[in-house]
């Protein structure tokens, strides 16, 4: 792997005790920054006349350069390692979400009323009355976040435990950005035939589904399939998510460079033809843009090529060639691949004022560092760079907005909405190279994409709420 | 239905207006209680030199009863009906559980070690070390409760949403009595392959599974099958939870009467031949009951008969007759099965000391007032009589132990442990023919079931942690 700059994921608090005496912590401090750690909170558990106990939180770059800064630091004279702490893995002992009552059991009646007898009339209340399970149930508030493991984030096919922290990690954010309750379904097959029946057999409970981390091309029909079968919406964040954030960034990319009206006539150059990709080649041209060339690992998705599946078939091109072809006289480049694969030639390359959106993750296709001077604005999947094009700034936006007014499907103008809206958090007059979409936390997002995903809801006849 | 005593699963709040004057609210109150009504909280919200505003809790026995008690009070001269408001469908507004994250999400820090690319670390630990995902995720404290809606309480096949407020009731009692998280599980199928096929699909993010509310005979099969299929602990709450908790009884029934070295030579009629009365059967003889009658709708379960399922060819026994007739010198009635089946006849035919459990919910087999004279030890399955036989005596507990030490099954003498352990605490001197079980409010009920069953799976060496 690429090596990274030291992160929060790699994070380690190592419990030392060390000499009380003037000096000794400022050793500590140079040998950790010599070895290349980012010191984080440095807190003194207990002090005696002759001893200082500290905890020193330290950002590496890889578990193996976390072990090089113990080493380090357990090879310093008079000074004794008691304790090594990875805040990752503690953070995850146990799982990341729990399931509450909404009210506490202290009594009978407590009991006679949120179960039997009394929880008899609500449950006769809803055979009778199949709609009101949305008002009288957590179903109008709940997620199921669907995967089978086989694409986990860019690590491949873990399987349904392997991917289950991803899930969790999602709960999470559902509830944080949304405050839409969700529960993380890792099945244990990675058969489309086995997971749709599943999905739908477990569908009562669910206001909505989220899939996840499934891999190309059987997610595409396990979500058609799904929209078909059920009646609430089905998103499949990896694609959605993905175009909605992405597109959002290049109409206000478009804006910096001045290029907004021409929408129609820019060459954009899409690497990775999974999920993500293709998704975001139809919303894109669904949003106006014409020219667009996918690529994947064998160079441009060309009419001429005889190994396309049905998917990569509907953005094929008359062009065919290399990425470096492709992004020859580019307006836009944006990946969704693997790392390093694009070279500073090839960004030379582009047309003026080109707009690279390196979203490979955590690694991107070129480190922004190289084309700093080339490139009129640049977006990373980062959060240590600007512009992080970060899915969390959809999907719980557009399952809340879906949800809320119980959407029979999803559409692709639901998405381009979406886009719209989260654009629409900057104004012209903060629209920087450096800040072309809003951040993470900004509290505004979700709320202005489910207002977007509603009105196209209604517009379109779809919401039954 | 038979005429209930008001209960807090009929209660309404109705918020009332009345001249502020001496006397009104004594209007308000005896008029309620000529209809029958039983007073809760009253309440004064506003209070103006003419006018109180006053919200009255009133529990009712039925919703035609609370409707009488409506039109009583809004037929009062002087006194305006503001608000009806009932409190067990207010309660269930929205549901009854949420999903929580353990931490906030309040920076890029905290998203870089629960989500990406933090998490991912987590991940590939788990697919290379496929145990790890006990102590990494949410699977070491998580159950699923599974239903297919086809025998909701006492009320019938209601389907997979119309059993979903029973789940999430279920889900917050495994919450407040085990401290274990539980999701509920409501499947759009009834066939037992399907169910088979679905819980093993889903089972990658759960510690163990209840079943809940599926109807005989299938129940066996998908339990049994379950068992075989997956390593975490199957629980048929409806059968093993009702047959723990009136061995508990039972052993302590026994034990009042003096008959409890005699349990060899008991007399036992178990009315219902469900999941419940089945269980209860095959538990019983476990803990050395040999003369059992299983009765059901056409009287007892006899080797005579041709119409029997292969469960009830194994409790089937030689005698032949009614239920009249299974209770001829009887020592214990134990009713799992509907309303008023049970006369004070057959009550006074029984043996010595009879001991009877009417646990038909929420009308028992016969009312306990018509035989309080007859019997030595009477329970029900209901909180306003002594004795309460419930089954959240058992289920928090067994679910916790097994769960803990990570059985990879569930025994029979699990349930016998557990049955003895609930026994046990109450000392004999606290012995009294109305408090044979513990409160379900006692705190030590669950850490003690957990501990008997652990204890069971160490001895038959199912035990994996």
């Amino acid at each position: 792997m690429v090596s990274l700059t030291p992160n929060p994921s790699f994070s380690l608090t190592i419990r030392l005790k060390l000499p009380n005496y003037a000096g000794m912590l400022a050793k500590v401090t140079q040998a950790i920054a010599e070895a290349g750690g980012s010191l984080g909170h440095i807190d003194v558990v207990t002090r005696t006349r002759q001893d200082v106990v500290r905890d020193i939180s330290v950002d590496a770059s890889s578990t193996e350069h976390a072990e090089q800064i113990v080493n380090l630091v357990q090879a310093l004279d008079a000074i004794e390692v008691i304790k090594i702490y990875d805040r990752t893995f503690a953070l995850h002992e146990g799982g990341k979400i729990h399931v509450e009552p909404k009210i506490g059991l202290r009594s009978q009646d407590d009991l006679a009323m949120a179960y039997t007898p009394g929880v008899g009339r609500i449950c006769t209340e809803i055979a009778n009355h199949p709609e009101r399970v949305y008002d009288l149930t957590i179903k109008s508030n709940m997620v199921a976040i669907v995967t089978d493991g086989s694409a986990v984030l860019g690590l491949g096919n873990l399987g349904p435990a392997g991917a289950l922290p991803v899930m969790e990690g999602k709960a999470m954010l559902f509830k944080e950005f949304s405050g839409l309750d969700a529960f993380p379904i890792c099945l244990d097959t990675q058969d489309t035939d086995e997971i749709v029946e599943t999905v739908k057999r477990i569908a009562p409970v669910f206001g909505g589904v989220n899939l996840e981390d499934i891999s190309a091309p059987r997610c595409f029909e396990i979500e058609a399939r799904l929209q078909q079968a059920l009646d609430i919406p089905i998103f499949h964040d990896d694609q959605h998510g993905t175009a909605i954030v992405s597109l959002a960034a290049l109409i206000n990319a478009l804006k910096v460079v001045d290029k907004e009206s021409r929408i129609g006539d820019i060459r954009l150059v899409i690497n990775g033809a999974g999920a993500a990709g293709l998704a975001m080649a139809r919303l894109f041209r669904k949003a106006g843009v014409t020219n667009i060339l996918v690529c994947d690992s064998k160079g441009i998705v060309s009419r001429d090529r005889a190994d396309l599946t049905p998917q990569k078939q509907q953005v094929a091109v008359a062009e065919a060639g290399t990425l470096a072809d492709a992004m020859r006289g580019a307006d836009v480049f944006m990946g969704v691949s693997v790392p390093g694969v694009v070279t500073v030639e090839m960004v030379q390359s582009m047309a003026k004022d080109p707009i690279v959106f390196a979203m490979a993750n955590p690694v991107p296709e070129i480190q922004p560092e190289l084309v700093s001077d080339l490139v009129a604005v640049m977006a990373t999947g980062r959060s240590d760079y600007p512009n992080q094009i970060n899915n969390v700034l959809a999907f719980p936006g557009v399952l809340r907005g879906a949800i809320d007014c119980r959407a029979e499907a999803i559409t692709a103008t639901m998405f381009l909405n979406a886009a719209h809206a989260i654009a629409t958090l900057i104004p012209e007059s903060e629209l920087r190279p450096d800040h072309i979409v809003p951040s993470v936390f900004d509290k505004r997002v979700a709320p202005a994409v489910a207002a977007a995903v509603q009105q196209a809801a209604r517009d379109a006849g779809v919401a039954r709420n």
